[in-house]
Parts: C-alpha cells; structure tokens; sequence
C-alpha cells in the first residue's frame, strides 16, 4: 500500500487548484520511508520482533550504539511555534507546517539530512524548552525556526546548556553566515579591511543580533544597529538586556547614535533585516563603492535597481536578482558536518568556518554580480559541511576525531 | 547531496558486522524523502519563500486547509516512553528507538501511513500527556507504543479526550483487534457461539485489559482473566481501578475465581498474553475442541506443539508457526480507514470494523491452520481501511464524510 496510490483516487482536486502553490504543496511536500524491505516473514523477524530486541537490548547496555543502529545520529527537529513566520508574524503552529515542510524538504536535498518538522502547540518559553528536552532520545539534532525575539535567544541558549546535541536557530544563525560569506567577498572586491569598515545594520531582531554577533567575531569594529527608535547605544533607556549587550559591543564603541539616516550617511555597508523602506538618499549618503545588502523578502528595504545607482555591490534575499543571501546556503551543510562528526553543538567556530568554506567557493569568479554562490551549485554542501566538521574537530565537540575519511 | 553517498565512504562498518540483524539496522531503518523536486529556483520559490507564504496564509485563515497543503493528515507519531519495550522492560527511550522505528516503517509499508518515531525523554504521566498535545498540530493521529500498564491507560484517555485526531495505544488495542478476528474464526470452526464459550485470558496488562474489553463487546459473556495472583473478581483487595471495574464485568458475572488452573479447567478459549508458561496439564484439562492462543514472544505460555496435543485451534505471535496474531495486521490498516476520512477518533466501532474484516478475509480458506489472513496478505490493509473508514462514518467521527470514491 503506498500513499499515492491510496489518495491518488479518494481526491483529485483541493479548493486552490490550478494555483502552482498550491498544486505543489496539495498533499504536502514530505513522507517518510524505509531503508529496508520488509517483503516476507524473515525480513519481518529481523526489522521488527524478535529480532529488533537484540539492537533494543545491545543499545540499553550501550547507549552510543544509538550511532550506529537507528537513524537518530542523521535526523533533526525542526521546530517552531509558529510566532515569527517568513514576514508574516504570530500565524500559530498549523499556519507555520507549510514552511517547516519546506524547510525539511531543504535539509534533505541539500545535505542528504533527515528533517522532522514539529510546530508546537505553546508559545510558552519554559513549555518549548522543556518539550524539546523531553523530545530530544529521538533527534540527532534540533533547529529552531521561526521563534520570535527575544524568546528565540534565551530558548536556544537554554537548549544548547541542557542537550548534547547540535542546537541552531537558523533565523539567527543561518542568515549570519551567509552574510558574513557575502560580505567577506564584498570587502575583498572593493579593497576594504574589517577592521576600518563602517558597517549598519537595521533590525535588531532574530537575524540583526545574530548577524552583529558573527560580524564582531569576523573583525568588523565599528558597527552600528538599528531598532526602530534608532541606533542601540548605551544612552538608550528603553533596551532589552540582548540589545543592552549588543549596544555596548557596537555602537558604544564609536560613539555612534541618531537614526538610521545618520548612521548610514558615510558608511560602508548597509544591512537590511528589518523590512521596511530605506530612502534612496539615504543610500546616496554612503560611502563610495558602498555595499548593500536588503534582505526583507518578498520586498527587500532597498530595491536592486535603486541600490545599484549609489553602491558598488548589492544583495538581496530574492531569486530574481544576483547575490540571493540564502539561508539554504548554510544549514544544510551545517547539520551535514555536524552529524558526519556526531557533534555534541555547533559553534562560533563552525559557523565562521561555513562562511569561509561559503566564501572561497566563489574564488576567482568573484565580481560585483557574483560575491555568493548559488544555493544549487553542487559543491556547497561538501564544502560546508566538510568546514564545519573540521572545525568541530579543533573546537573538541566531535564524538568522531579520527581523520576524516571523505 | 543523498544521505546514502555522503556516509558510505565515511563509516562502511560498525560494531556488530556481520550480524544479519545488526546488518540490517546500520544507520536506521528509515528516511525522510521529499515528495516534490526542487530542482531549481523558480521551484524552490514555489516550494519555500515566497511562495509558501501563500499556503501559510491561507492555513491561517482556514485551519481546515491543513488537511489539503501539509503532510499532517497523514503522518502518525509513535510515540513512546521505552517502560514496556516488547518483553523486554524499561529499557528507556534510546533502546526503545528501534522497535519505534520498526513500527514505522511497518505504518508505511502495510497503510501508506507516514511516521516519525518519538522516544520521550520522561515517564512522568502528565509530562508524556502535556508533550503529546504540545506536538499535536503536527501529526494526524498518535499511536502509543510500550508505555507500561497502568500508566498506559490514563494517558490514552486524557489524550483522547484532549485531542480531535485519532489516538491510539496499539498494544491493547492492536492486539485487542487481531485477536477478536482470530478468535471469531476459531469459534465459527468449532461451531460455538461467544454467548456460550468460556473464556480465559492470563496477563491483565496493556494487551489483556484491552482484548478483554474487546471480547465482551464481542458478545463474549464467561470471560475470567488472571494476573500473577489469580483471577480478577471484586473479592480481592489488591486491585487497581482499571483492574476493577474489569473483575466485575467478568470473573464477577458467573463466579469465577481461584488460580488460572481453576479457571482453565473446562474452559473453550485460552488467550496468553502474560508472558511465562502454562503446564501442559491445564492445557490437557481444558473443553475438547479448546483454542489456545499464547501470544507472548518470542516464548509462548504454551508451545505449539504441546497445545496441538490437547487443542484445536492454536495461535501464537510468532511467524514460524500457523495463526499468527500480528498486531501489523491491525494497526496500518487502522490508521489508513482512519486517514483516508480524517477521523476525529478511533472508535470502539472502528476497532470491531477492523476485527470483522480481517476475520472475514479468510472466508472459505478457514482451517484449523488459517484462522487469520497472512501479514503480507495485500488485500488485509486495504480491506480493514475500508472498513474503518465506514464505521467512522456511522459513529460520526468522520469529517469527510460523503460516498468513498474507492
């Protein structure tokens, strides 16, 4: 009995037919599927009783067989609760299947992993973590997905303290190393140094932290971030404790305050993950041979073809124009090294290390219209994830640490 | 990138090689597969941003659409908390994860059924309880697996009256609904009727309680069932609610009681599900033309071949003998009827739906060695679907509820 041949006849139709949306997604994007054949009576006896109790048996007395004899070590969560979906907001856990479907489907064709997805039924920060823990036997791995900010930080790093296992918010860190890949290249095409690079971000949320984070890490210093009441410094009374920290590592250091526009009038690179619109005089207040990059998706905060008049290399978040940051760039591959590793986390070193695996691979392709790699260039994944494996290794989070075989 | 080239160079043996069982469990026994290609960006749009937007959009403003544009309608949770694995014990979620697993790809290959095996780290009742409905919105039904007896019961309740999808603890139920088919055969072969067979069932756990419950809706009326200390009637002091309220809706009707040799003694139909063994004598003492169904595994409370000597009609759970009582040929088709009318629960109906079909599959083929259809009998999922599927309809549980179109 397999599914389509069940369904095919019981409902031909659904109520959007005839949109390609929704042809594409009638019936969803996933199913799961066995690795072994179970045609007979002794195929049955080894795959399920009696003969499953042995493997039941020999992971009891030994709980690292797990690796070897289940499809744990290759499987992830990926979780939501549905509060921060796409740009669309709160749309609830039946709303956000959709995406995590999506996201799944991503996982696997891009780094050959299983992916799960589970929308949770609570928006509840001690109820998610305690849920997740609870579910964690099951995963090799967890990635959160679409959680609103603030919940998302004190969630993932709650996580990451309690399992050993890889847990990621990829609104947070997935987005980060791809805009540091495409930023290194940015720098590299027009000649500038990290460490002189005037860089604003707009958007303090999930990805604005989490992208401030890996750009502090990556040797960019001054730095300035932007909520909607402006720069995030010190003088501001009004900062939640994450934007309160960020502040002080950013901003604080130079002195910088004001609106976007006047953080953005001389700068080197502009960073749009708030929606919203950017003033093309804004942008013509930049710095020469300027870098923008406007990441809202569907409509990013500066429109390519406004972009291109002032800056010398532009990005968005959409398929349509050149330097696509996509997230499916990084997380795929992530997962993929750390599962190829068994690591027990993910961290600063291994993202650094994907964005620079990401990087290289435009090598000397590298022009205005060229700073990222196309998710569908087949070399992604290996180059990701064998960078991150390796860095997994010298970070000491590798349960595997002999020489990699492949 | 596919999971199976990136890891068969990176780890081509594993600690039991050369096991035929450990063979076939290497690295799981279960994928995730996607169901549409993204092959390309214009597909990838459609898949995920932007284009998913559309589909998040419209779940969130009709929920029913879930059923059309997720793979939720069709994906069961096998859940479980690894207290009751096979008869192995609490061997805890990890060692439990590959009879869940086997579940699941048995779902599959007998119902069309996608699952995801979820071992949950907790055997606290409420905490399994809050977990199962936190998940909810992601799964179209929950089978419970292994989770031990009492607790079993008190969370398939509450789930159930929680929740508007099926739910399911396969080993009463499952087991309940094979051995109601077998046993309809059996008495129609030795030309008895339930009103007037005398019934014995030694084990009052999970499985025993439900097969009971299920007999006695059978129309089954001298019905006595035995734990470690004897038969269950309203006499004794040492018993649990559900244990009971069981004793006065059997042992208590026609005065039975004493020790399993006591009640054996005369009666038509033994049922096993106790684990143990039952001296050949209590066999011998039974009515002439007695059923004996030792259904414990992989030791049967009587070996075939001694209860051949003194029965009729012998069963037991294992696949090397006649008559196997396999709860495979319940619970795919179960959730397949179940699904294919988006059932809101699974209802005593459904379960004797279930049980007559699979009975009625063996038709003019009955024999003392054919009382039940074979496991890979490709007409036993289809036929107990489609007889699950009416019998929801009649019970109202059905939300799809017009003619079936197959």
């Amino acid at each position: 009995m397999t599914r389509s041949i069940l369904v095919a006849t019981a409902d031909s139709s659904h109520p959007h037919a005839g949109d390609p949306v929704f042809d594409l997604h009638h019936r969803g994007k996933m199913e799961t599927v066995s690795t072994v054949a179970v045609d007979g009576p002794d195929a049955l006896a080894l795959a399920y009783t009696p003969g499953v109790a042995l493997v039941c048996e020999a992971i009891a007395a030994d709980p690292t067989l797990t690796q070897h004899y289940t499809w744990v070590p290759n499987v992830v969560a990926v979780v939501s609760d549905g509060t921060a979906v796409l740009g669309l907001g709160d749309i609830g856990p039946a709303a956000a299947m959709p995406v995590m479907e999506g996201k799944a489907v991503l996982f696997k064709q891009f780094g050959g992993v299983d992916a799960v997805p589970i929308c949770l039924d609570t928006t509840d920060t001690d109820e998610i973590i305690e849920t997740v823990r609870r579910l964690a036997p099951s995963f090799g791995g967890i990635n959160l997905e679409d959680i609103s900010a603030p919940r998302c930080f004190e969630i993932e790093e709650r996580l990451k303290a309690a399992l050993d296992i890889p847990v990621f918010h990829d609104d947070q860190h997935g987005t980060a190393v791809v805009v540091l890949a495409a930023l290194t290249n940015a720098l590299r095409l027009t000649g500038r140094d990290p460490g002189t690079t005037r860089v604003v971000i707009s958007g303090a949320g999930a990805a604005g932290v989490a992208v401030a984070r890996i750009l502090l890490q990556a040797g960019i210093t001054d730095l300035a971030i932007t909520d909607r009441k402006g720069v995030l410094n010190s003088e501001r009374g009004d900062l939640t404790p994450v934007k309160r920290a960020l502040a002080v590592d950013t901003a604080d250091r130079y002195g910088r305050s004001g609106t976007l526009a006047d953080v953005l009038d001389g700068a080197d690179v502009y960073i749009g993950v708030s929606g919203g619109t950017v003033p093309e005089e804004y942008v013509a207040s930049m710095a020469p041979e300027a870098i923008v990059f406007g990441l809202a998706n569907p409509t990013p905060e500066v429109h390519p073809d406004i972009a291109r008049r002032h800056a010398r290399v532009v990005a968005t978040g959409r398929s349509d124009f050149p330097n696509q940051i996509n997230n499916v760039l990084a997380f795929p591959g992530i997962f993929r090294g750390a599962f190829d590793v068994h690591a027990t986390a993910i961290t600063e070193g291994m993202k650094v290390a994907a964005a620079t695996a990401l990087a290289d691979l435009v090598g000397d392709d590298l022009t205005e219209d060229l700073i990222i790699p196309s998710p569908f260039d087949p070399r992604v994944g290996p180059a990701v994830a064998a960078a991150v494996s390796e860095a997994a290794r010298r970070d000491g989070v590798a349960r595997i640490t002999g020489v990699p075989t492949r």
